[in-house]
């Protein structure tokens, strides 16, 4: 069975020396109380719970999935038992405010715990992973009703949250929607339609479930602008608050999934259930993107998490596995054959994972404190500077953290070689829960529309530049640095070609929109290696400093130079190759027609 | 459920028109039965059988799974049927000499069937895959009482084959190999010991299964030098060559994968089972390679089936889902959303997808002709350039058909959205599917070692040169062809550039041997996709020449060039990461010690 241990070394080095979290939580208003013994503490009491409650039953919720029966959902067991600790154990309130009955810490330290949920168990972790987001979508639209009775529920945990927006017919293009709330006599709504691949949608986790749903008014006006957003509790809250009569919203079927098999993926039917409305009329996609952005940035943390899972995993196996012996001689003379770390391309790929693993956790560190700025910062200007980059981050967090979080678990069955593709070795159910999190919450091509379209050109290049100018700041600053220089120097020139590519592209566009498309996933994949970069050039400033200071802990940092070395000399000229594909432009992209698409087998 | 049409105009385009199959066939020995009408013939009946018998039984087969009760193993419903045309049809024999019961056609023609058989049932075309390679074996390693024996029986198709190699503490590594054999009193041998992942190892489509396997004689040397190879047939052949007295060889498990579900992939117990010598004593290892070129070769053409496979689901959905309209204004109005093959990004995807099914597609059948020539060329220096570039292209079918083939199928998920995910709709087995094929036979890692070790550098690069010369006197020939200088330039740069970059990486080779395997996958990828350039500028200007004759089918051709560009623009420029991550070297990859690489979450 996949053994994991939260990296909680590395963690404090991405908090504690690179991001100084510590200067940081102690300006949030609130943030006083999360000095470095209270986060330490809760960090370790975290990796405990994943690795120890979390862990184990994760392969056999892969193996045992489900069950659909009597219109009720049961999880795989011991799911309900591990969620039970997770309530008793105060984690769903961690981050949530104090007048909603949480713990009132920062949403950054959250995030950091979120990746050892993902790690240890994904199904798992979708059943309370999505109450985040409703109870986001009720905190900044719900009124003060609304809040007590459903925000308090999902804070404490009893109540666990779903977001209903994918019918049969659309995902992306959410315009399309067909279910409709008619309003009733007493000022509520009666929703009717089918949602499917609603996660967490029923369960015998939680007391109730609490939906967030994307319905039209009768007098809605077409497309996205005419989308509402409901809250439709699965049972109604009594007088008291309690669970109280059954409402009209059943699942119809569970979906068969490549991965995540424990989490329950479900149609659900509303069949004129009983909701509220939340926000504005007409105005539910500004509130299902107060969800949406949080959950994207969730789903980033998704990928961050397996790939760490699989490293560790791949990298015990390779100590272990002995199989041929070095090119350049024998390093286990003593042993039948050498343990097959010592092959360079077995190191690659292990490189490989780790350098996606810690970069990728900088990045979610990093954009986690932009995240407590928007949410609890007081200083406007900073607030607004966090808000844009955290704006520009999260496609990129979204989609790069799992395309390489995909690549990453992929290296991992291949470092298992035949035996990654046998289950019980638990590397194949890391790819197939990897291969949900590219498709998800936006796929790869919507989070690099968002990126390239939306959050860059859009902005004429400014959100961009808030970026690239704090980076070009870092580069100016260490230009005299020696020891940095195999890292500054080609930061610095990607730097600026990353908005010389920009400009490209956005010159393109003017003449042609497709452009835009055209470039878009390439340029993401740009954007999040370039933001890497950036990331593995601060950690190795800081281990250099570390190094410089002494101490016992020589070996952490040489080893952290040494990735950063890996990412920029393996992994970055990959830069090279979507630079190149960006500028090819739409036409090669555009020229056939659909029809001629298939005249190599279509008769 | 996904449907398939096999590629025939394509296969026709290959074959007849850009590799002159029809003369190539005319100068094969035996060769003049292939007629363009009877090539013709099979290749539409061996459609039809893969449409109609294979597709229907693939996903019920995955679903399904083998089933292991008293030592028999059932196969899926409906293969034991499948397999029965199969035989009934003549199809195990179709490439195989007349003496041997065959009927004589030549190989390529069987590896173009293939395609279609992987592209609709991967794991029930391992049934009789398996037994190709064991024929090989016997043909070239067999005394003539085995080859009576056995041989017939396997080209009749009555008895399929296996290849026991593997056992639990060494795949890569058969030095390691613990089966031991036993003289008997009669010239047989007893043969104990464990094997694992043996693909048809058990199964009740066949009256016989004929073991091919590796072991030990009491007196072998250690390491690979003292490896036998012998046959083992599951019921020992009586007087008349039938089935006769079960032999000592039991399945005692099968594996639960990750995906092929509908083959028995078995542990094989071997309990002094009785046994008979191929080939020389302790040059067993020199026998498998027979049967394990062969193998690679048909891994290769798994990638390929999957790819196309994936591609033409993947078409008929962007075709058909509604979705958002184009950027640069709605292209089918009168719907509620435009088909999403009219976004850019989507037809990235699937341009990516005909590329490498296209481009596989030619790389195999280029590669075909040479096998053809090894094993009935007339001409003795055609014949030993056909070996050489057949060796060095082998390693390339196998591990870049299969990379790239991973990647066209999960790009085939990918266009379907969060339905990818979904196993009804059958894109999510073929990524699962697929993803053994960069494993089994050799992983990725170890054809790299294969193609840049043993066959470029140890020939010092004259197996190359065979091949990069050949693209030189296309690129010199062509030099002066205006409508293909978009091709031919920069593949006669790349031709050169592909010279030296294996010149540098020899060089640094010398001083240190973990140079080679540094630098091995990113040159195997590398070496895949200038083969792939060279073959699409040989189409570009089979096109071009086709287009300028006239005729009535210019939207073929000039889809051909399309795809052509969009390999040139879009995926080539991959070269470039490639390239910079050879010239990178293996530094990076040592520095840090096999301890040191879990400092950030081991404590």
């Amino acid at each position: 069975m996949p053994d994991y241990q939260a990296p909680l070394r590395d963690l404090r080095f991405v908090m504690d020396e690179m991001l100084d979290y510590p200067a940081h939580y102690s300006r949030l208003p609130g943030g006083e109380e999360a000095t470095p013994d209270v986060v330490s503490a809760i960090l370790e009491e975290g990796a405990r719970f994943a690795r120890e409650v979390l862990l184990p039953l994760n392969q056999s919720g892969d193996r045992e999935g489900c069950l659909l029966e009597g219109g009720e959902v049961k999880a795989p067991k011991g799911f309900k038992q591990a969620y039970a600790q997770y309530v008793e154990g105060g984690w769903p309130g961690l981050a949530a405010e104090a007048e909603h009955g949480g713990q009132g810490l920062p949403a950054s330290l959250g995030m950091a715990l979120n990746e050892m949920i993902c790690a240890t168990n994904l199904a798992w972790g979708m059943y309370p992973g999505l109450s985040h987001g409703a109870a986001d979508a009720l905190r900044h639209h719900g009124t003060e009703a609304q809040k007590a009775t459903y925000l308090t529920k999902l804070v404490e945990g009893t109540w666990t949250g779903t977001m209903c927006l994918t019918e049969p017919h659309c995902g992306t293009d959410l315009g399309l929607i067909k279910t409709r709330a008619v309003p009733t006599d007493d000022g509520a709504f009666d929703i009717t339609g089918t949602k499917i691949f609603i996660s967490a949608g029923e369960h015998d986790l939680a007391e109730n479930i609490v939906h967030l749903v994307l319905a039209k008014l009768p007098d809605a006006p077409a497309g996205s602008k005419g989308i509402s957003l409901f809250v439709v509790p699965k049972f109604l809250p009594d007088g008291d608050g309690n669970p109280g009569e059954r409402n009209g919203v059943t699942c119809g079927s569970l979906e068969h999934k490549m991965g995540i098999h424990g989490n329950a993926t479900c149609v659900m039917n509303f069949d004129a259930a009983r909701g509220y409305l939340v926000g504005a009329p007409h105005k539910g996609l500004a509130c299902m993107f107060t969800m949406m952005n949080a959950a994207r940035i969730g789903v980033g943390i998704q990928g961050l998490g397996l790939t760490e899972a699989s490293f560790q995993n791949a990298l015990a196996y390779a100590r272990d596995r002995l199989q041929m012996r070095a090119l350049a001689g024998a390093k286990a003379p003593e042993k039948p054959a050498d343990p097959i770390i010592v092959h360079p391309d077995v190191r690659r790929m292990l490189l490989t994972q780790k350098a996606f693993a810690e970069g990728g956790r900088m990045l979610v560190l990093y954009t986690a404190q932009m995240i407590d700025l928007v949410e609890h910062g007081v200083d406007a200007a900073e607030k607004e500077r966090a808000e844009t980059l955290l704006g520009l981050l999260t496609p990129v967090v979204k989609a790069f953290l799992t395309e390489v979080g995909f690549e990453a678990t992929n290296e991992g069955v291949q470092v298992f070689g035949g035996h990654g593709f046998i289950q019980e070795w638990g590397m194949e159910q890391l790819v197939r829960d990897a291969r949900i999190t590219r498709l998800y919450e936006g796929t790869t091509g919507i989070q690099a529309l968002d990126l390239l379209g939306r959050k860059v050109l859009m902005s004429q290049g400014e959100t961009l530049k808030v970026f690239t100018k704090e980076i070009h700041q870092f580069c100016r600053a260490e230009e005299g640095n020696a020891e940095l220089a195999e890292f500054v120097r080609p930061l610095a020139k990607l730097n600026q070609e990353w908005g010389e590519l920009t400009m490209g592209v956005g010159m393109k566009a003017m003449a042609d929109r497709e452009e835009v498309g055209a470039a878009s996933v390439d340029y993401l994949m740009y954007s999040g290696y370039v933001t890497l970069a950036y990331l593995f050039a601060r950690a190795a400033r800081q281990a250099r400093a570390a190094l410089a200071e002494g101490g016992d802990e020589a070996a952490f940092y040489r080893a952290k130079l040494d990735t950063a070395r890996f990412y920029y000399q393996r992994l970055l000229p990959r830069t090279r190759a979507h630079k190149l594909s960006i500028e090819a432009g739409a036409e090669s992209l555009m020229a056939i027609s659909a029809e001629d698409f298939g005249l190599g087998f279509e008769n």
